[in-house]
């Protein structure tokens, strides 16, 4: 049970969250579970006001500004609830007294942001792509911006139907807010462009548990009294984020991503290989008449690639046998079906070309069979 | 870096939270950090709808039912935010129609609870021990309960000042709904008697990220419209607690702590153990001229043991000559300064025993030094 067993190196794993992580942070967390830097103690036993656990804090902080290259005037926040918790925190800390905001419906995470927001003020939607069962984006040159809105909430990257924003939209003197959960640090960020920037951890960060804003520090202070505390961005700001215990090993295994992403070459690097996983797997399934993307070309993700199969039934089929193959977590968003690969940064060049190798048997076994099939139909 | 060093056998955290997980407990979780059950994945990579965790989750849950004898009408919930957040979310969820509530206030986190309950409804004080410092706590047969408070709100252990209710008000109808985040799990407790009960993970459950609410089922269904999704009880009753991302690996190191605690011998053997645990350590102290304990004899916490040297400059000199000695985490809360040793399910009688020689010891050259600069001065 105590034996460590090495992990087979054929596995690969595409989950859209939580999600792979790189393996030299796994391995260096073995000795952040056991005995943290000679210290005798494990992360997980620490008090957060500890000598020891402070500086893990600290340098998750300053490692994650230097990577963001935080401008002045913004501060990050660690918090608990997800980003499904920052859809009903941004409206009460955000709204201010305008009372009103708006969204863009963009797929199905978005589309839960602005249900929760409606709970705190009034919502005005400025693009909604339901229609095309969320595999477009309307140009944001046509979305009816409200020049009054206390904020414009984005989704740049929409995890489950495999679609990303490629411009962001000119709201002028309105602070835009993005929910950039999944594509948060697979490319450089322009913080100054956002009044907020939010990402729960289980993509490219860390662990479940952690949620990461980013917000302009003018934005601050007018929380609605129904804020809980600890949620409240002024008293996390003031406080550092630690207004109560924060989740201590979420945050010691995002500080370790955060070292290993600026070893790699920082979010300019992360970006070219993402770019590069994304192009190599659209183009096999651009030359496929077996696999199909749904999403229009301008607006395809460079993290979470959706695709599907002629039938639901092979789609079940190859998701069985991928991970038969050590390729794991294939199947699509419950909502959408399908296949989902995502390609975040601990996802290897390597993890991508067995992939697609798999796709290319899969698919010629099943052509073989299907012509062995019409042989046989042919001869009967 | 990524040798794991075998921790000092000498070392005993008596931090107050996050604080000691059992030594099996980690030991086990190195297989889950790199590959769980053979799996070839890290349980901190795995998609919560996988097959892999979903075993992980609803063992948790299970081996939590078993410890807590849950009765039927319960639902366990499994959140994040903390006790803290709950300090919102109970109100929010549990005031329905009613509007108004008791709260007992009994030390540091009861009055926190108590204002930030305040946000959101009528807060009736029914006790309040502030005068005395939080050293004791008036019986509660003569706390102001109103009959038709939607709950009465308990602090069963208060952390921060090491006092504990030695017995439960009768409410009547009205539900008890307890802050239990030091002492859940550290002995039997009835579930029937309680509306609800609330716990952080990061004492004797798990890692901190995690925190369990146990709630009949009878009172939910009215939260307030402003409550965020991701902490409405109903939601999260009729969803399995998976409204959203659950913190994963502080679900797995949580199960692991259940499975040792039922090995152990359940929830009667932890209170054996930690009852002779605090008396070891208060019977010490009673008989020394050196140490003392500002907490009322009738409602002194078997978690939190709080106690005071002569000066602050002695109590500061202990805590660091402590550390040495291997003994970790004993300054107390911010709020009182003196010291604080918490003995939860996971701090062995070793560790008590190492910290009373400790202590002795330290009484023993302190009273010497005092002697000789007494004998010094009368030779002067």
């Amino acid at each position: 049970m105590n034996e460590v067993r090495e992990t087979p190196r054929s596995i690969f794993n595409f989950a859209a969250g939580p999600a792979s992580l790189p393996r030299p942070v796994l391995e260096e967390a073995k000795e952040g579970l056991m005995n943290w830097r000679g210290s005798g103690q494990s992360v997980l036993e620490m008090p957060f006001t500890s000598t020891e656990f402070r500086q893990i804090y600290e340098e998750a902080f300053s490692l994650l500004e230097e990577l963001v290259e935080l401008p002045p005037g913004y501060s990050i926040l660690f918090m608990q609830g997800g980003a499904y918790g920052q859809f009903a925190f941004i409206p009460m800390n955000l709204l201010r007294g305008i009372g009103k905001a708006d969204y863009a419906i963009t797929g199905h995470w978005s589309s839960r942001a602005a249900l929760e927001a409606r709970k705190y003020g009034s919502v005005n939607v400025v693009t909604d792509n339901s229609d095309s069962g969320h595999t477009t984006i309307p140009p944001v040159e046509g979305w009816t911006l409200d020049p009054d809105a206390a904020y414009c909430h984005i989704t740049t990257n929409e995890t489950a139907n495999g679609i990303q924003l490629s411009k962001l939209p000119d709201t002028g003197a309105v602070p835009l807010v993005a929910d950039s959960t999944s594509d948060f640090l697979t490319k450089p960020v322009d913080v100054k462009r956002f009044g907020a920037i939010y990402a729960s951890a289980q993509k490219n960060i860390g662990p479940a548990g952690l949620t990461i804003v980013i917000v302009r520090n003018a934005l601050i202070g007018e929380a609605r009294s129904i804020t809980p505390n600890v949620f409240n961005f002024e008293l996390l700001a003031a406080n550092n984020s630690k207004v109560n215990t924060p989740p201590t090993w979420a945050v010691y295994i995002a500080g370790l991503v955060f070292r290993w992403i600026l070893a790699e070459g920082g979010l300019m690097e992360m970006a070219n290989r993402n770019r590069n996983k994304a192009r190599i797997l659209y183009e096999f399934i651009e030359s496929s008449e077996f696999y199909h993307c749904p999403a229009a070309r301008d607006c395809r993700s460079t993290v979470n690639v959706v695709f599907g199969l002629p039938t639901i039934a092979l789609e079940e089929e190859f998701v069985t046998r991928a991970r038969e193959h050590g390729l794991l977590n294939l199947a699509g968003h419950a909502i959408n079906g399908g296949i989902r690969a995502s390609l975040y940064n601990a996802v290897s060049d390597e993890a991508v070309t067995a992939l697609v190798g798999f796709m290319d048997e899969f698919a010629i076994s099943k052509k073989s069979h299907a012509a062995a099939s019409r042989s046989r139909v042919a001869l009967e």
